[in-house]
Parts: structure tokens; sequence; C-alpha cells
């Protein structure tokens, strides 16, 4: 096992905690910036570094069809490739076959597909999931789930937690490298009861850590939390609890009153590529005309590299003339933001005022994302 | 007048001087990137500072366009627009009028042109040229010249410099901001007897620098230094001279050694984007197949930040794979290597070993771009 979590506070179900790994600590609650390809988009690993970001993501799919975990490897392992000293978890590819890949067949062995970028044919399953990522090498590694979309039927949702019951049991069996930790995953759809089944088999199987998957697939706000309360509970409180994909502000600030540790979202850099801010009141538009002569930056208290530096006028010009700076800081603000936002999550869990956080952040109570936040 | 420039050692031509502004000092000679509409494409400007850049160049012609001299004014001028503390120099929209707007009319007082990115109906002329540059409020800005193309007709060529001497005498008399430096513009196409008799009536008007136009604009290397050595050695020997536009490593050694001071060019950031990275040996087009496996950097003994951080292989991969910081990459290292570059040519100036820049640098054989260096 390579990695050590230690609670430090609670507060209601809230934890504040310490995850300890191979390449560095990270405060939980935490949020995970997405490096689908082996690049954060937009970011440099200097900048993604200033905006506080602690363990980051990648995409196992992605890395595996360009360019391949062998050149990851050869190229010096993950962090070496992209050259990011910190933490890094690799998901297991298992969300993005189902969403990206045009899927062949499914069987309870694996999944074939066509690459969504060449149309090569290919498989995954559990063993080729857990040696891949073996050979990427991230601090945290995930098993190979099957992550049904949302609404899906009872049969749907039931082989899938099947599968993934099984999959990941063959996944802890094969990998290979214990300095990686590796996380079981919590399919089920939103049957609480069948959850709480693949929870208690994914317990079973003894896991570094867990992960709620296929939620934030297209299910309301509503629905996601009540799936998440009863779940979160049931994990092991002395391992770390990461809900997959999510998410908006909205859904991280319940989730963490759920008590769950650590998320990944791609909103940061794909809402800052599209010219949105996320902003403690809400979201920016950054092309407004409204914003043409603002001296200002983007959000008044924020002490990213984009705000220090820039005018909001500014930022708006550099997407109207289409300059890439545009993107770049826009990116390594709602980063920022999303760093800033745990931190002052971690910090009222301290404090045992978590309540007040719809009140500094208004943007909590913004209508969330039915889409989710997919890679 | 608010520079300042001191020569502290020739060597043949080639002087080895230093630039004093209101935002910094800078070592001649020179290489400024080019911000064209108020950033330097692709790279923030903790990174642009990184790779020694000393003084940059931003575009009136575009910042007149987008966002307007107004609003970048009211934004707080041009330093605090681009977040750049350093020195920075405006041209006059001279060269880009020419080359980039659809001209609609020419005469002795003004050129109206239809704006390349909304087909509006402009002027441009001395005083709004003038006017324009003292909104944005670089430390050095240029004259408003004609830059005929070439091969042009003689009576074009003539026609070109009248107005560019006429137009300077007016850029001077209404050049309102006595802390900005002027400089004038030498024109008059291959014809080494019209640029001297272009350089002495510039040099009569009287500007704080002096720079050379309409070269690097159609005409071979081989031309391009024939007019430029009498030209060069002709201006004052006490003010810098700034080849404008200009270029390729080899070009920029010929011009050295013809005793300018100062250049500019996109290629850094252009071919950059387009992933091409200038090394000492010759320029790598990073998207080769070859390159796939490489662990090392692109350039060996490159100090910049994406060879210290990143081997080629997997900027290889963020080309392929369409990422952001590809571009982002090979711009740092493209700009770095002319940074490099120019300071190796001033170590030499100092030692009076200029000669050995071409073993050093094989990349100053190569041929030369022979489409110049627009912006």
């Amino acid at each position: 096992m390579g990695i050590a979590f230690e609670i430090l506070h609670t507060a209601g179900e809230s934890r504040l905690g310490r995850l300890r790994t191979p390449h560095g600590e990270v405060d939980t609650p935490a949020f995970m910036p997405v490096g689908t390809v082996g690049s954060v988009k937009g970011v440099t690993p200097h900048h993604l570094a200033e905006t506080g970001a602690g363990i980051i993501l990648a995409n196992t799919y992605h890395l595996q069809l360009r360019p391949g975990a062998e050149v990851v490897e050869s190229l010096g392992g993950l962090h070496r490739f992209m050259g990011w000293p910190g933490p890094i978890l690799t998901d297991s590819g298992g969300y993005q076959v189902f969403s990206l890949a045009q899927i062949n067949k499914i069987t309870d062995e694996s999944v074939t597909f066509r690459s969504h970028v060449d149309g090569a044919l290919l498989h995954l399953d559990p063993v080729s999931a857990t040696r891949i990522q073996n050979q990427l090498g991230a601090d945290i590694i995930m098993a190979f789930d099957q992550c049904p979309p949302l609404p899906g039927t009872p049969e749907l949702v039931r082989t899938a937690v099947d599968r993934t019951i099984r999959w990941a049991a063959e996944c802890r069996r094969v990998h290979a490298r214990p300095e990686q930790a590796m996380f079981g995953i919590v399919q089920g759809g939103l049957d609480v009861e069948l959850r709480l089944h693949c929870a208690a088999r994914i317990i079973d199987i003894g896991f570094d850590g867990y992960a709620i998957g296929g939620l934030s697939v297209g299910e309301t706000h509503a629905e996601m939390v009540e799936v998440l309360k009863p779940v979160a509970a049931f994990l092991p409180a002395d391992r770390p609890r990461y809900l997959m994909g999510v998410g908006m502000p909205g859904d991280i600030y319940e989730a963490v009153k759920a008590g769950v540790d650590m998320f990944d979202c791609v909103l940061p850099t794909r809402n800052g590529r599209n010219a949105e801010a996320f902003t403690a009141r809400g979201t920016l538009k950054l092309r407004n005309e409204q914003h043409r002569l603002a001296t200002g930056p983007i959000e008044a208290d924020c002490d990213c590299y984009a705000c220090r530096r820039f005018s909001l006028g500014y930022v708006r010009h550099l997407f109207v003339t289409r300059e890439m700076l545009g993107p770049i800081l826009a990116s390594i603000h709602n980063l920022r933001f999303f760093q800033r936002f745990m931190a002052r999550l971690r910090e009222l869990i301290r404090q045992g005022r978590l309540d007040i956080i719809p009140e500094e952040y208004p943007i909590v109570r913004e209508t969330l994302t039915p889409e989710g936040c997919d890679t």
C-alpha cells in the first residue's frame, strides 16, 4: 500500500484528512484537476502547482490510445512524462469506454470497443486495465468497472454491478505494484440497496480507498445526493472516499457534507476554455461586452495568477481576439477557484461551520449541470 | 526622451550596448518577441520573462482594431493591460496597413483601409498613428511610414520614401509624450542610394533611434544584407538601430555584424505553434514519428522551462493529441532559443569572436525564410 490516510477532524459526516502518497501529501477534501491525455489542458505544471493543486488525475483510456502505456513507461512513467512531481491518480478507463468509445461488445470478461480517435478495435478488461495502470505508474490506480448510463433498466444496472464486483476482485488479484494504491469502485445506479450490496462486496475484497462511480451521469442533483449519503456513510471510515467526476461547487459541497474526501472534474479547464469563469457569486461569461472596460480582476478577492496580474477587460479582449492566453488565464483562475473553495471547506470543517458555505458561495445554490463532468 | 543608449563595446561594426527605458534596461543586440494583439501568443508573462525577454513589441494596427487605444488607455495603458512590467515598443501600424488590410486609398496625407477583422473602413495617418501610440503608452514608439512591397517599381518606392520622410516629420511634431522615445524609419527598397537619401532626411528630423523598415519582405537574404550594410553604417553611431521584422538567426547574425542593435519577429511563437522548434543545429519538426520515444529534451543544452521539465517524446505527444500545452512549450523553447542566441552574440562581440557563430549555430547557414516575418 503506497498511501496513508489520516482523519484529522470531523464535523457531522464531513472529514478533514490528510492523504500521504509516494509523491507528496494532500489535504482532504481534495479536488483533482483532470489531465486527460497527460496534460491539464492549457496550463503548464508551473501555473497548475501555483493554483494549489495537490493531486491530479489522468485518464487511462486516453493515455492508452495515445501515446500508449508502453510509451509513457519508456518516457519515464507518468510523473516524469507529465512533468508533474506531485501525486497522480489514474482512472481505470471504464467510464470512458462506456461514454466515449463506440462499444462493440461487452461480455462478463471484457469490453471490445472502437477508439474514438481512429476507430481501431481495442479491448479492455480487468487484467489489461490494471497492467496499463501499473505501467503508467500513478500513485493511486482504480479498479476496472462498468459504468451504466442513467437512467438505465434495473437489469442493466444489476449486470453492471455484478461485473464491477467480479472485475474488482480480478483487478486486486493482478495488481502488481504495491507502491501504487488501488481504489475499488461502487456502482449501482440510483438503487441504494444495490449500491450497498456492491459496496459490501467491494469492501470485502479490500481496497486502499473507495470510489463512488456512476453518479453525475444524467440524474438530478437531488437524486445524486439521495444515493450518495447512505453509500458514503457505509464506506470504511478510515479509508479515503472518492466521488468520481464531480463536479459543480454545489455537488461538492453536498458530497463533503456526506463524508466524501476526493473529487475530480474537467469543469475548471473546460469552462475556462469556453470563456466561463467561476466566482463565489456565480459564473461569469468572459466574452460579455459589459466587461470591456473592467479594470478589476475576474474575481475581486482571488489571489490567482490571472487575477493578480490582469484586468477582466484584458481577459475579455483575449477571448474576443481568440488569443491562447484567454483560455490559459481563465483555466488558471477556475483551477484556483476550486482549490480555494476546497481550502475553505476544510477550514469550515475544522471550525464546524460548514453551513455558512451557501452564504459565502452563492454559486453552490445554482442549478447543477445535468450533463455532469465527463472527460 | 525616455531612453538612454550606451555602447559598451564594439567589434568591427557590431555593437554591444545597453538600452535604458522607463520600464527597465535591455542589453543589445536585443531580440523583441512580438505580442501582436497585446499578448505574446501562447505564453504567460511569467514564462515570457523566464525566457530572458527584455523588451517586447506590440502592434498598433492590431491593438487599434481591437480593443482600441482608448480601451487600452482606460485599462491602465499597455504595460498594465498586457501584464508586462518591462519595456515595450509599439510599431506605427504602417507595415500592417500595407500587408494585412485591404487598402482603399493612399494619399500623401493618409491611408484609408478596410479592417482585416470586420471590413470596417478606417484611416491612419501620421497624426493618428502617433496619437494612438501616445495612448497605448509604450516606452518606444515608431514614426508612421509607408512600407512598399518588394519587388516594387522605382516610382512606387520613391513615392513611399517621400511620404515616409514627410510623415516622419509630422509624427515628430505631434508626438506628445516626451517620456516615450520615438524612432524614425528608413525606407527605400533595395535602392541603396534612395535608402541613404531617406536616412539622411530622417536623421535631419532627429529621432531617439533609427529603424530600417521594408526589408525581409520578399527579397533574398543576399539582397537584404547588401542594402543593410551601408544603411546601418550610415545611421548615427550613438543611437539604437532597429531592423524591423527580422528574423531568422542567419539574418540576425548578418545584421548584428552590420551594426544593428534591435530585432523583432513572430518566428519563435508562430513556428512554435506550428510544431517547429529552433535548435542551434537547425529546426526540428516536433510532430515527427522519430521523436516518439525521445527521452531527452527538445534541445540538449537548452535551459528553458520546456527543456528542463519535459521530454521531446512528451512534446511530440502533446502536438499529436492537439493539446494546448504543445504550442505553449514549443513557443517557450523558441523564445528562449532566440534569447540565448542573442546572449551568445553579445558575449562574442565582447570577445571579438563573432566569426565562430556559424560553427556553434549551424542554423545560421540555413536558407532564410523568403516570406519574412510579417505579423
